[in-house]
């Protein structure tokens, strides 16, 4: 069956304009004026903004902290709902155990019959031996396309240290495989966190002193002349602060092929949410820390100017009540991450395309387009174009509310963006031709996300 | 009628995709898979790229140095055949008339009935009195968003000063017009030219050591920081050198809106063709002056990852055996200036993409897309989607030869690029609609090109 | 006779220590501990800082602005009461008239005679001939070793454009000249004139919006890139603000002869100073323009760690009745520059040494040892150590007042520093072993300072 | 008793004079011009540079590698004969022992008897546990104001991760005692030789690949980024390379308390001096490794223009027969270092002061005056001044020599600089006051040096 999707303002990275869209099965087919003639069926655009479903590039739906765990991915339907249709999640190698192993056990156990969008999967070092070093080599084969690597944590499994960062590197090299590196100096957090405490400086707030930006721009440069040294692309994740974006700025310019993303929050809250009362601040404790105003404005010139070239949500759903109060007493203890799958294009639409910040095709680019190549998944994401999936949002511009987590499909008790206004509204979406989304409301079922193989040498 | 280009390989500054692209009349109307059955006609692109028309944004159909003057536009069949189907000439402002007045009494006397590309103008301030930097506020309304200025060529008629660049940007940045900069010092170039000439120095090759790289940094940092005090955009035409690059490239990571183009001829050659025998050296004087090896490395650089924003060829049709020979004693007399806009995409495409320097979306980025947002003709040009001009080249990737001037349409009696190789051929260029190139052949007439009006406010 | 200091302490620049400076005739002789009996007469300077004189290489007793002349030599006991016993005198070439006839006409029919402390010249660029060029190769000969040039007045005889500033550095760079360089952009500052002025905004406070920081930024640039293509040591003036100072050091950093001063005035004052009411704000209009707190703070790093290698006064003594009043409907009518000379040591040793910002060593330095070499006077002047001329300054740091120009020598009507507080005081005044300053009160002569001949070479 | 050093030429970092030095027990007391009257004795300089006595701050007498032990201070009279009459030590923090017990045990059994230059220590930590930290704060009571870690050396007891050097910054900034560190990324040259044996690339020159630029550059960030968190001053020793140093220069001019010396080695050879035949490149492992030529030439302008303050020895004596043939067979069993502490001032002089690279008054801040404020031993060495020990050299610049291993005094099998020319000869050296060295012979004897204390908050 063809559907046509008429008289949408069409958006893509590089242009936009008054048309139509064809889709055929889960294909977009064609893209032009006046294709009624060959559409079996066709539904109005008109005054919407026909967007391509977002990728979310960093998304935690199996993460655990202190034994407790995120929710995971039978909450992704808030994904869709929020216009993201592809969401690309991070797995820790179980020790003793292979990365592809890890991801495909949980894959077939729980993720391909709970998923609701699109995914990927990154593998993660867990277990610094030779043969998971080894296994970088086959990860392609089997879709993988990424290994991750935390240089925080000191003293949890899923931490590395410089050796293990190395040798993944010249691994990946080889394998085309993108390492992708949580930047933060292990040791100084340690050091600080054990001084606050020991001081009875235990509210969240002190979250943010135990690790200023100064831990994330030494890990950054760290890790930036290690891939130089394995002659590797690296992509740092989550990137919150000025100096740390101007590290990655200036690596590029010497002809480095060195990456990095920012998300939402880092955009739009910062360290005086941590002291909010009664415990408030826990919701904001996430890893790295929220920054300044003035890190916020670097980085929306960074989004937009392309020297970061990707804005995901590190989404990550702690309960407050039941999960977060764990460090009640200890910040320390305090879960680390925030909800965030759902708002991504809201936010980025209202404070960023609204505001001036950035254009229309900046907003895609960042949201999708880049987002797909950086995972080896433009093949079939991230562009509304002939041959891509049907992963298509009607955005209508004319409606506007107030984020609240009354109306969150996402499973967790608070919303990191309560209260903020978000100027549009998600009308409709399809993934893969399939109406995942109708008039704001979510139909689509458990097990209609399917695995997407990311391809290898995607930013050599 | 419309018109279906079949299964080519169609590329775009975002992706490329196999699929067709139907026209109708003068504009793309649609672009996808099998749209036979809404064509009235089909042509088979199988197996070629089927890539944007070019955009030359610099090229020069009726600049005079000391009284001779270049090829016109009755020419322009060159730039058509060689893939560019819109052409940005710059008009010398006449003394004691204004701008609008020069370039469209010449539109009438003779570009309207001769040109056989599509047409922009950029407006060039010889006549540095108040009424000129008043008129800039007018020019947008006919159609003209961009003034040039050269800081160069001591003494004649288009030398501009502090004065007049600092009073044409203030203008420009009120009327949202983009003021472009030939940067070279002119008292040092002069001083350097009378020393040389004095020395007996009057060889082609001293060209080059009369306007040194530096000569051209310090009137690029100077223009930076006259466009910062007027707080406007400002755009460097023709950069040649690694340094000046970087300038740029510095000005933009300090959020200053400023960006610049490199030209084929600084990619190719250097300043040891001018130093060829037999007054050959005369073919290559042209400003600013070729540079060496390693800049040509930094300027491919620079395009491949965005730090210069478009490649042209400041296309310059002096003849050398009737022309250039009027510096055969003195080389301060050779008119400045060499052809080019017929090689530009066949040189690109076979030392930029085939050699892995650029891939094919970024080259068509460089080659039409960008250039056309730089001169506010993105309403139209630029790009294959939907409601563009439909000019189109389809590009045959099979074919090879070597360039030669026998077979050029430039009405020069030299090629830049004389036994260059050119991977692929130009087999067909549409021109709104109308094919213009079939088979290599040019087949179109004089009178084809039309002026296509800039818009406004295009890079602030 | 010899005449033992005793007891003092004795800094220099690399130290200090308590000790005794043996003088004999107008010499050093010796620095060491109880030298009493190689000595004839002994003053006690127990309890006293035994500085060397002062030398301010950038002084202004013969500028004249639209007609007025500033208090000449006549008021030079203001320095010496200051603690200064050398400065260095610029002087305008008289058109049509030799730079060292000028200087020497002047010296023989005023300077010679009234002169109380030690001076030397600079040959300033106003009459950019060839004969003018050509003179530079003799200046050495004559005891002449730096030549100014002016980027700033538009209109003036002493404004240089860059074909003069090129033509000096070549020629200055063969014959071990100094180039220095009062660094403004002429032709934006002319505009911002007019345009205030026009708008009717004639106020002191204006004369800073016309000469913002960023046109001694580009005029910097500027003259360093035309520095460089002379291959030739370049010397700043009076630097004012952050971004200059660091054009500067890199320049420094990429092995380029670049160096540069600050001047009292920018350490200590700000634009606001500009706003004072009741005309008092034309105190302050001296050029460049007063900046910011921000720049005085990057100003200090600048002289504590050496990116800037002298601190001098620019002094420039107009009256403020009689003639700064000339610009009372118009700013660009006020003669610019202010009085300084007598309050360097005095602001530099309060707000300097006594504030931690710079150690005595580097007070020194920057006073007198570094200004010396700068000028070639090193081979008698800057230093306290055997052979060098005996120019001694007693510095009483216990007592300490308030700067008032009721007290002050400099027959001007006021002082720029009024109201400002001063630890210590200038005891007594050695100028080549003659007792020129006794508990404060000035008892030289007229005719007691001498010309002292710079030495060439000193910058390459 | 007074002794009189008549009528050479004196040389401090601020001038040069001919003149007299006069010496009273082991003090200077007076320079100047014809002292005789006042002294009871006298020696003639005359045609000779009278040169304060070296101070070299980075010496290994007691450093251990393997199991083998470099020769110790019984080969002190190498250093005096050669100009340097203080030297700085680094004593290994013994495990479970204080660093302060450490040290002064070992001065007691050793040192002291067997000195024949002044010496000062650095304490090394080895054992980082919290009373090891806490111990820093009592070093300045006892003379000991640096202390030394390794980001080297992966396993060996001395290497420190990035825990204890953040915890010593913090402590070493509040007791004012200086970090030194060596930087080099231990993990990556772990691997790097584990790979390099297992392919069988054994021989000394893979010391250089095993331990590239990138390694040292990548530590040295690190460690400025730690200092920086600690708000700690950080000094790097043995800079090699231009990036390391440019860091280093970076972190000055961004307000940063970060310093660095160099040692004769970096500026005299290049990695070649490792392909030596016959395992002569033994010879020259030493870490960091020798770079290249053009490293050389960075160097060189970073000592001339203060971007690096001291250039030492790293002095390290280890046999080339008996001890450095344990790596004849895996060259990480080499052990690391060369001498080197005889030729300071021989080869600076030759191939820094005589080919116009440095001024002899930059050679003395390097050679005698920084080094000694930079340990806090400015009280009384590096300096020919007033009230300084009476440490100096006669240096005869008419003699010249080819270093020969055959003259040395250092106890060890080759020289470093074995057939360089050495223009010019140590004549005698003082050691406060005492006749060391008499006509290039040394006359002195063990126990002639003493330990000399070290100021805290040298470079605060
Ligand atoms: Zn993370
Ligand atoms: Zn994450
Ligand atoms: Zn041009
Ligand atoms: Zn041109
Ligand atoms: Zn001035
Ligand atoms: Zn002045
Ligand atoms: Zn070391
Ligand atoms: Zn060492």
């Amino acid at each position: 069956m063809r559907t046509l999707i008429k008289n949408g303002m069409i958006v893509t990275a590089v242009d936009e304009f008054i048309g139509d869209v064809l889709i055929d099965g889960e294909k977009i087919v064609a893209v032009g004026e006046r294709l009624d003639s060959i559409a079996d069926h066709t539904i109005d655009a008109q005054g919407k903004y026909v967007l391509p479903g977002g990728v979310d590039q960093h998304v935690h739906y199996s993460f655990e902290f202190k034994g407790e765990r995120v929710r995971g991915f039978e909450t992704s339907n808030a994904a869709v709902a929020g216009g993201t249709t592809t969401v690309v999640e991070f797995v820790n190698q179980e020790q003793g155990k292979g990365m592809a192993d890890t991801i495909f056990d949980m894959d077939k156990n729980e993720v391909a019959r709970q998923a609701m969008a699109d995914y990927s999967y990154h593998a993660v070092v867990c277990d610094p031996v030779d043969t998971t070093f080894e296994e970088i080599a086959d990860l392609p084969s089997k879709g993988i396309s990424t290994v991750k690597l935390f240089m925080a944590y000191k003293g949890m499994a899923f931490h590395s240290d410089d050796e293990a960062l190395y040798k993944a590197l010249r691994a990946a090299k080889e394998a085309g495989v993108t390492v992708m590196v949580h930047c933060e100096n292990a040791d100084v957090i340690d050091f600080l966190q054990k001084k606050l405490i020991s001081e009875g400086k235990t509210d969240p707030y002190y979250h943010a002193e135990s690790r200023p930006a100064m831990v994330e721009l030494e890990a950054t440069q760290r890790v930036i002349n290690l891939a130089a040294m394995a002659e590797a692309p690296v992509y740092i994740v989550h990137v919150t602060a000025e100096d740390v974006m101007k590290s990655i700025r200036n690596a590029k310019n010497e002809g480095l092929p060195v990456y990095g993303e920012t998300c939402v929050q880092y955009l739009m809250l910062d360290e005086s949410d941590l002291s909010k009362p009664d415990f408030e601040g826990a919701k904001y404790v996430l890893s790295p820390a929220l920054r300044t105003k003035a890190d916020q404005n670097a980085l929306w010139k960074a989004v937009g100017n392309g020297w970061l070239n990707a804005i995901s949500t590190d989404h990550c759903g702690f309960d407050w009540a039941s999960q977060k109060h764990m460090g009640v007493d200890d910040f320390t203890n305090i879960p680390n991450g925030a909800p965030g799958v759902e708002n991504r294009l809201g936010i980025l639409w209202t404070y960023g395309v609204n505001t001036g910040k950035i254009s229309r095709q900046r907003f895609v680019d960042l949201f999708a387009t880049t987002p797909a190549k950086n995972m080896g998944l433009d093949h079939c994401k991230g562009h509304i174009g002939v041959g891509m999936d049907a992963d298509i949002v009607l955005y209508d511009p004319n409606e506007s509310s107030i984020i609240s987590n009354e109306n969150s499909l996402h499973g967790v008790d608070y919303s990191t963006f309560e209260g903020y206004k978000q100027e549009g509204k998600v009308d409709k979406v399809f993934l893969r031709g399939k109406l995942m989304v109708d008039d704001e409301e979510f139909i689509g079922e458990k097990g209609d996300g399917k695995f997407i193989h990311g391809e290898p040498f995607a930013l050599c």
